[in-house]
């Protein structure tokens, strides 16, 4: 087995949740499973100083700041070809929303990273498991509304009839568990949307991984 | 308890180790102990691009960067009161050997950032544990080396060479185990000095971590 995580940077509001990713690394190693991170080559939407919260004048490159989590080891989206994974795993963290696509500033009218929509379609299509948690799972909602897939971001009002409005139908989820659409494939959970810290993030997160490599 | 866990940055090559550092947090709240991330208020010695190991022209600031893997709950050094803690934690990474102090450029000839030297010498003088992981072992040498005091980096023997000439006695430890200075309460583990993914940090923090708590 080989699962592609998809990054969108290295921090919670303007990037990857980095404990998220790094704990969906963690779980899939100590599977035994190999992985392979990789990120669109493109500007970050937005730059936060995590210290304060406010905009930062540093302009970054999703990549580059993805590289952080991966330890140098990633793949640019535009060279990734989806016959060569087996499952898809979305972390969260602002840069799904805001990097990956827009969900974060226009909810379902946003747009998505054209890489992004491609590689989701194809494993889609191909049958292969798509996992996402936090925010990502409004990627999904996007990109497979019209599918009627069943998804969880957690229990935010706002944000599922937002997921809803593009087609999906959201389901409500504590941080330790996942919600399984077992026709379409898909494994989300609620990880940083709803928990206190990396301990209840990992609950979700490691039964997330779990599913998608025993699917 | 109160943990109080020194960051560097947020990315091996310049900064704190973003595995390391998780996971550490990760052990720690499982273990339901209270942690306080902090870090210098300072400009990052180098800046490293994660996708090509290159120099970046973006300057950073280690208390900022910090902050991404702390999701943004973290303290400047300055502020740090000692007594407010019942052990010290030191991520690695190459922040620790190029911000908290200049170890990897100067070896046993390095400085050490004027905060995280008291920090180091008030835990040492309170009789508070003290641990750290991957080249972190190195700050403690420095600070510590007159002491005597026994750390591992893992097995590299051009650092643990360089570790000694500090004063510090080396013992070799594989990935998955610890070494404890009984007499002065030190814990060290070499972490991605050794390991080749998060699954193997995982083993030797969770052990550092949970011999820091039941001390």
């Amino acid at each position: 087995m080989n699962i592609a995580v998809v990054l969108s940077g290295a921090g919670v509001f303007d990037g990857s949740e980095i404990h998220e990713a790094t704990l969906t690394l963690l779980a899939l190693d100590q599977a035994g499973v190999k992985y392979q991170c990789m990120a669109p080559n493109v500007e970050q939407y937005a730059n936060v100083n995590h210290l304060n919260n406010e905009p930062s004048q540093n302009k970054r490159n999703v990549l580059e700041e993805s590289a952080r989590i991966a330890r140098g080891e990633i793949l640019d989206l535009a060279e990734v070809k989806s016959e060569d994974y087996d499952a898809l795993i979305l972390p969260g963290g602002f840069g799904a929303a805001l990097n990956l696509c827009d969900f974060a500033l226009k909810g379902p009218d946003c747009t998505v990273n054209q890489e992004v929509e491609k590689l989701i379609l194809e494993f889609f299509q191909d049958r292969k498991v798509i996992a996402a948690m936090c925010i990502a799972p409004a990627l999904l909602a996007k990109v497979l509304g019209k599918e009627e897939v069943l998804l969880t971001i957690g229990n935010d009002e706002g944000t599922a009839d937002a997921i809803e409005a593009c087609g999906a139908i959201h389901r409500d989820c504590t941080v330790g568990d996942i919600v399984v659409d077992e026709a379409n494939k898909l494994v989300t959970t609620p990880a940083y949307m709803l928990a206190k810290g990396p301990a209840e993030a990992w609950l979700g997160i490691e039964k997330l991984v779990k599913k998608v490599i025993n699917y």
